[in-house]
């Protein structure tokens, strides 16, 4: 009876991921062609993310790990090894630069209960490589955040952020 | 004879890496499926790592050099693409959460000569992303460490700590 | 036309990463075996890195954007997930150690203007593990940076640098 239980429960957590991590395995496959961008593109909407179709050019590896609260804007470049876990909406508006291993986290574990706040990226940001976006912030536009900065706050003012935590560098 | 004394260095060099090698690149390979939990925790046993089968759910990539000297808890839950070197003994406790990206270094360079320290986690740890835990290092029971931290020194007191280097956020 | 003229601009654009792409990919097949060193410096020196064949160990996987404008000299060491962007000079001294995750970056983003500015380190230099070293950043000889730096100015003096950005705490 125990293991029926576990295999119940597996089954149930598994298929939450299984469109994404299905369909995320076939884009990391794909070359990363600019000629391919479209198909690229269409891979990921059928993981489940919002984005449309010759909008965006996202390069391979990505790493996501629940597709279906994600959304790309228009213009939008992704370079490799990004990290969106998703379990809350993630927006990226039209025309933002994201640098490799940038990480947008959208859980927070807070004495074994987890919660979960959304990300809102503005339009025109570029963030630096490695940058950490946390739960429940939201960037303004025409922003630049500077490579490894940790945005643990909304920002709302300024021209360049950066830093651990990410403080403003230029008004 | 250069050659064969350069084959016979690194023979010996390989063999001591062969086995992680082996089975961390088979378990890169197993879906990242709850179902598989299980099966996952095998391949990483016979990697040389010490943890009970039914202990942990691990998420590939999983990235090791040495496995041998790793210890994982019961209950543990490590993310995607954590790196543990493995020189020394890193020790991880039970119910321990480690994010994404998280680093377990084992490995001081000093002056060309190499130092190894091992890292001991308690229990009830939770690491945020992108942490690096650095040689020598001891966590107690019951601390979260936010996301990006560099931890160069041991915590014995204290909820929250988070910077680089880590320092006391919260008592 | 509108169709033809996308595929005219991605075949030119596809044309320049080709290279670097199709043998960094061979390369981050091959074990990483330090048997197979003089394999894996070859078949980067087929991807347009400047090195000689029995200089380096290299471990993959290997992260390149664009490998032309890379040299590595004698004697380096070179951990996991690296990446160089190879978009202006980057040229690593003799008997440099590089940790897991560095990286290396010659690009800037300033106002919708791309800029590239070379990266040159210097000899017997140690770099931690998740180091990034910014466009245009010079480091002299000798000295070794902590993990998790961020380097955005030239390196002129001192030992130990680390921190973000990265600081002297060791002249």
């Amino acid at each position: 009876m125990k293991i029926l239980k576990f295999i119940s429960f597996a089954i149930k957590f598994d298929l939450i991921f299984l469109r994404t991590g299905l369909f995320i395995f076939i884009f990391n496959l794909i070359p990363n062609l600019y000629l391919l961008k479209h198909l690229k593109c269409f891979v990921l909407k059928l993981s489940g993310i919002n984005l449309t179709i010759n909008s965006a050019f996202i390069l391979a590896p990505l790493i996501v790990d629940l597709s279906k609260n994600i959304s790309i804007g228009k213009g939008v470049f992704i370079n490799k090894y990004a990290h969106f876990d998703g379990n809350e909406k993630i927006i990226i508006g039209n025309n933002c630069q994201i640098g490799p291993f940038c990480k947008f986290y959208t859980t927070n574990h807070d004495n074994k209960k987890l919660e979960y706040l959304p990300i809102l990226l503005g339009n025109n940001i570029w963030l630096g490589s490695n940058c950490i976006i946390l739960p429940g912030v939201k960037i303004k536009d025409n922003v630049k955040i500077a490579a490894g900065s940790i945005v643990n706050k909304n920002i709302t003012h300024g021209k360049l952020w950066g830093g651990v935590p990410a403080k403003c560098i230029k008004e």
